[in-house]
């Protein structure tokens, strides 16, 4: 039986609860009348162009904007395989992001598309990820439960923005038993946009990745997930019956509910090497017991 | 001091956990390998036009179509005061709403608008809620805290979605001590689009309402709130430093983290009358704990 290694925790990328830019302070009364100070994340908004078409505008907590605008723009299958991304430029000050790539054409053409199909995008936006699956095909790795186990136990314990100030979603990359990529965002999908973006940036493999999560498992999230071409969904929270529908439609191994020596695998069972002892695995102590990001 | 009335749980629109179209039973293997059976909540499009115009998939629970879609709309600012709606059309085998109005022009005007100034809508709409401020004045009626004690006891004892099957938000209008239509949705904002909806539908008055909420209070639940014109905005969740800045510019009172006898209030302190010890509301029972909908 394997044993969990809490140490490992040699990230590539943490999460930065120190840096003075992602939290401020805000003033209010407690239950007593009594006056308090609350450390809370910021939001704030960060417009995304692709070359010279303004795409979106998202909310997010402002940490590694080009991370997040290459990554939206990959998991929205804006940018294809044969796309050459040139630079990408951030302006702190109007809050934007610029991806520029090599030839325009392809894009323009999606987008006039975009808009003769719809008049507001978000059904698009979904329809064009539903369509980004297909053809997709997952591998099939071996996953070993103390893998997760360890993962589990590492990451709740990382400090983290969640640990300091609440309200706010994390999504971690893993390779084994070994947590690579952290984030953390206001916006749910933002969180998971980062990585991809951080995966494209470094050209990172897939194919031997875990993506744990704080979040539910939607359809969406189940979608994301498979675009990016990560076998593997792990997440402390619940499901939705379409998020589990889509995973086994796609072979994508997706376990929920993960606490403690708990969790629930609903899709993609075959992957799973189940090495460790449950029994074996330590009762998360209450301080590091999420609550609610809801 | 006011005492707490648990048995008010006479609402207008209660959640229906044993409704069969909402939640399905996955099958899946426990951390033991065992096979386990749960109760998860269903997740499908559905897709809003106005008029001839589609608008929007939504990824929806289900219930109540008709309220979402014209909530949706008035909340995007997709519906004016003067627009008159005729028919509201659900037809679930094509999962889609359509909104009929009497006159079409200004609405077409809007769509090209959208359209010229941005790709893809989702930040155009959130530009729109913005400009949907422009002019919100909200009332300065007084809240009683013994009000939102009640309040926070009926609801969490509500049999609902979220103690059936978890993974799912919940939203609810309430006027005084008295919840009267209690929403839940897989989608955080289709919740609260479906109070929209109804309040629209019956002719509802906002000054005297409060929109209490298991979601974190961000900057976009802080302005729908306003836009709707409910003048107290309350969660047990956390919030962003951008929600409670625009809570504080509109007027608008915002209290979070109410669990229990605790609660924070962030802005909108002058409504507030504390007629209630804190040290009288009975602690929450584990049972009625909401973890995490995230």
């Amino acid at each position: 039986m394997a044993k969990l290694d809490p140490m490992s925790e040699n990230y590539v990328i943490a999460p930065d609860p120190g840096n003075s830019r992602l939290t401020r302070v805000v003033r209010g009364t407690d239950h007593l009348g009594q006056a308090t100070e609350i450390s809370v994340v910021e939001e704030r908004p960060l417009t995304i162009y692709l070359n010279r078409q303004e795409i979106v505008t998202a909310m997010t907590i402002g940490d590694y904007p080009e991370y997040l605008a290459l990554g939206f723009l990959k998991n929205q299958g804006m940018l294809s395989e044969t796309d050459v991304v040139t630079r990408v430029d951030y302006d702190e000050e109007v809050e934007t992001v610029v991806v520029r790539t090599e030839v325009e054409t392809s894009h323009e053409e999606k987008l006039q598309k975009k808009t003769r199909t719809s008049g507001c995008a978000v059904g698009t936006v979904f329809g064009d990820m539903m369509a980004g699956l297909e053809g997709v095909t997952l591998p099939p790795v071996e996953v070993k439960t103390s893998w997760l186990y360890a993962l589990s136990a590492t990451i709740n314990r990382t400090p983290s923005l969640y640990l300091e100030a609440g309200a706010i979603h994390g999504t971690v990359l893993c390779h084994q038993d070994r947590p690579l990529v952290y984030m953390e965002d206001v916006g749910r999908h933002n969180a998971v946009d980062k990585i991809a973006g951080w995966m494209l940036s470094e050209g990172v493999e897939a194919a031997d990745k875990i993506l744990y999560t704080t979040g539910r498992l939607t359809s969406e999230m189940v979608i994301k997930t498979a675009i990016m071409g990560i076998p593997v969904l792990v997440s402390r929270s619940g499901f939705t019956a379409w998020g589990v529908e889509i995973a086994q439609e796609i072979g994508l191994t997706l376990i929920g509910r993960m606490r403690g020596q708990r969790f629930v695998c609903l899709a993609g069972e075959e992957r799973l090497l189940r090495d460790m002892d449950p029994g074996a695995v330590p009762m998360e102590e209450k301080k590091h017991r999420r609550k609610s990001a809801e």
